[in-house]
């Protein structure tokens, strides 16, 4: 494609004073025929603690997404053809970064505002919160809570009108982290499918270990009672002795249920010819689901967050590719779950989200997914950790 | 009354995208008589740990009220007749919470930027930092640096010209606490009396424990040597064994005295008929005076807060009505002092302020509270928690 | 100088309701001739951790200074004669103190906004974290992550043009520091000097203790190998282990060197009959140098932090005075260098640094602190405090 062809617009940035604001960004503007389904919305929140959050509503075709640049270009929700992907979190508020203390209450801040359909975690570490190696670890790192710089919006001009949203993080601390990290949110016109291309470098002169999990959750109305997890799974096994008791119905959702809490599942994928895992959720009927996609080098191993607790406390299951599983960091060094990144070198992860809205589609997805399971998988009774 | 007489502006509503930043909404905009003394001003602060802050400037006849959105609609100072109500805290900014650390130093953060009248302490904990159940808690409970959104001003457009200022300040954390509070400042023109409600839903499916106290601190011109205080109570004790020193000396005032720092007391209220519990503290020669109420269904225990240093350490008393004594939960818990709330219940704080600035009426407010005082309360040497 | 002649501009005073924001002041608006090279710009940035952060580059003669008043009116860096004075930290943001969380991971948040060529550490405390009398002290004490308020330009509309730019930075906590820090920052036309200027005073009651380290930051050009410190000194002695093995070369720069992470060296420096000491560091062939003096009164030692790792880690080097050393306080009491401040005093605290592009003013740099060496220093091998 040549950037001729290339509509591109700086929403944010820093460097060179830019800030849109409050804006509407039309198709027009972007260079396209009038009735092409394409828009950008960016709003600046005003009270409570959404003070001086941003956030942009990007319609392309029947997929409209809500993204939280403040909050590291999280995906709050999307939807297509009028399903909704994402959930109903008791925080309500799209919260700004500088209201969290992420170390508050034994490090568990980060869930004052925990309520978005993508959430990554990471990158220096991830999981749950505690001590290693001497550092406290707060509850799924930093990345989250930090404002993005760098937003561009740019559009190919040409069908199917390929529009990305970008964003730059930094998690940097002087003698430690040295991360950048540049994502992409991509899709376009023809497709039910929002690419998400995360780079992180180590900008440093060392090596370093560091952890991601796209801590991806869906509720209602993919979630309900009979709801069915799809997922190409070497092996199976609770993240702990609770989880243990609800392995053999690990992949089925019950209605809200008072008490459940949550029961979290690791799962070793299979990735198919192109490296990727696939984790599918479909309602009952299988009229809707959504497909989640993702790189296995760089994303080896998936998290099911089965939060299946009353619409209250937040109905939502969690489909998490990660590095690592989400337990403290001191955990996984002996499970190989650290992974290191060069000096200089970057590491790019790769999560595909179908919004699937016809039984088509879910069917598709789901005998996609059964050829990559050619034998069942391994169900491992034992947690894996002894927490 | 008919809603036909309501005058309605909003001045912060992040989900309308409303902000009203610097304003003046006068008598005449509110459609009141122009000679009705009724304003109100909104400015956001610029400079030091103030950027950001709202500070509202509200004049109902004779009374003049600075109230802090930003600080869950804290009310800094009030005047009436040229009386000041409130205190001089060497803490000078109305300092944004995103510069507050509740956790620095040992849980004290919140103290750097303690200086309004009206300080709400809570809602999921209250009292000193210290652990509790594994958790840590910090001074005083979040409310207090969590900013306010749907600040609403509603004036009755009939004498006597109720004024209403109303803020939603949310608390609220993933798993732990669903907790929203709408704050109601309502005044009148022809009234000495600045009432607070506030009501505070639990929107969790499951109970929870909460606390609140309402720090309400008074310095010059009514504290002075010579004050006194004057509480309907059934029983006093000393919160430490400092306090315990200066029991028999708890209600009455001395000139700002170095190396005092503070003496606490508990005081157990008696109420009215109505439910209702009364402090007073009255200057030297009775010409002005500060009455607290508050409805003791949900406040049943006040604290006394003789803090009488120097002027330049914060010469002032917290007259602190509560659900709990200012001791670490951990200590209210057997005192029977950390209510539940239940799920999707609410409970209601009322708090009554007179600022008193006659003889007359600061005569009339002694009167009603000796009539409460049929016998004489319970002086308790020791205090009822060992530190 | 009367007054007449003083051309002054308030930048930004909460109390008056002024931010001048995005501005320009020109030589003209100063009311000084046109030709006279002397500007104020000041932006306010927008992205990132930076949302907020204001910067302000300041023009006099050959001379520009980036200063940043939210981040307690820290020097960026300066240039003169194209020659630049500052380092190129990891950190590459002018990050917001809303974004800084000085408790993480150990009281080292700091580290998450430190690139500047001054930084202020102080003034409750400064040095390493850790715990001292019960109280958890974070890295370098809190003024830094402190926006100033009141900030000032101040220009003499005659020769030399004198130039001042003021800002006054809190620090406060109730019961514990009412700290307030008057700072100046003085240029002027024909002089190769940056002058600071910075009081501190206690309005408290009572006495308190106080630490300031003025930790000023060089890198490249003036840092290279071959770059050579001369301070004038009695002794010199290494922090801990690691620096003792450096010490014979504690004043040679080598080339930025893989693992060699940071040696400090601990100088009790010789005073001037002004009561100045001075250090200088200039590259390897004199061409250009930093020169810092300080008055020993207030800042009676001085710590050099020789980090010569790679140029990505943060190649640079600390000329550091101060009330202590880089300990924690905890190890400075038994030194004497955890002074007191009393009631009501002030202390002022005077840092001026040359910035020396010729080959002349390096050796006469260099000459006049060799004549403060009348005897070698003490070389004293063993740190003075074991950690």
């Amino acid at each position: 494609m040549s950037s001729a062809n290339l509509y591109s617009k700086v929403l944010l940035n820093s460097s060179d004073g830019i800030d849109a604001g409050n804006c509407v960004v039309s198709a027009l503007d972007m260079g396209l025929p009038e009735d092409v389904k394409v828009e950008l919305r960016q709003c600046v929140l005003t009270g409570g603690k959404e003070q001086g959050s941003r956030l942009i509503t990007l319609t392309v075709g029947d997929k409209v997404l809500r993204i939280v640049p403040t909050r590291a270009m999280a995906i709050l929700d999307a939807t297509r053809n009028g399903i909704r992907f994402g959930w109903d979190s008791p925080v309500k508020e799209v919260v700004h970064p500088s209201f969290i203390d992420q170390g508050a209450s034994g490090g568990i801040g980060w869930l004052d505002g925990f309520n978005e359909m993508l959430v990554r975690c990471g990158y220096q570490w991830a999981g749950h919160p505690g001590e290693d190696n001497g550092e406290f670890l707060t509850l799924h790192g930093r990345i989250q809570n930090t404002p993005a710089d760098k937003v561009v919006l740019e559009v190919e001009q040409i069908p199917p009108y390929r529009v990305a949203l970008r964003g730059c993080v930094d998690e940097k601390r002087f003698k430690s982290t040295n991360f950048t990290v540049n994502t992409a949110i991509t899709l376009s016109l023809d497709e039910p499918y929002i690419y998400i291309e995360d780079t992180l470098t180590n900008k440093a002169s060392y090596d370093n270990s560091y952890q991601a999990i796209y801590h991806n959750n869906f509720g209602a109305p993919i979630l309900e009672e009979g709801a069915k997890l799809h997922v190409a799974a070497n092996e199976i096994s609770p993240f702990n002795t609770y989880a243990a008791i609800g392995l053999n119905d690990w992949d089925t959702m019950p209605a809200p249920t008072e008490n459940f809490d949550e029961m979290v599942f690791n799962v070793k994928p299979i990735s198919d010819k192109h490296g990727f895992g696939y984790a599918l959720m479909a309602n009952r009927n299988e009229s809707a689901a959504i497909e989640v996609g993702f790189n296995t080098d760089t994303l080896p191993v998936l998290t099911i967050w089965k939060n299946v607790d009353t619409v209250e406390q937040g109905y939502v299951v969690g489909i998490e590719p990660g590095t690592s599983f989400a337990y403290n960091r001191k955990h996984q060094w002996e499970l190989g779950l650290v992974p290191t990144i060069k000096a200089k070198q970057s590491k790019t992860f790769r999560v595909r989200f179908g919004l699937l809205t016809s039984n088509k589609e879910v069917l598709q997805s789901k005998a996609s997914i059964q050829t990559l399971q050619t034998e069942p998988a391994t169900m491992t009774a034992e947690p894996i950790v002894k927490l």
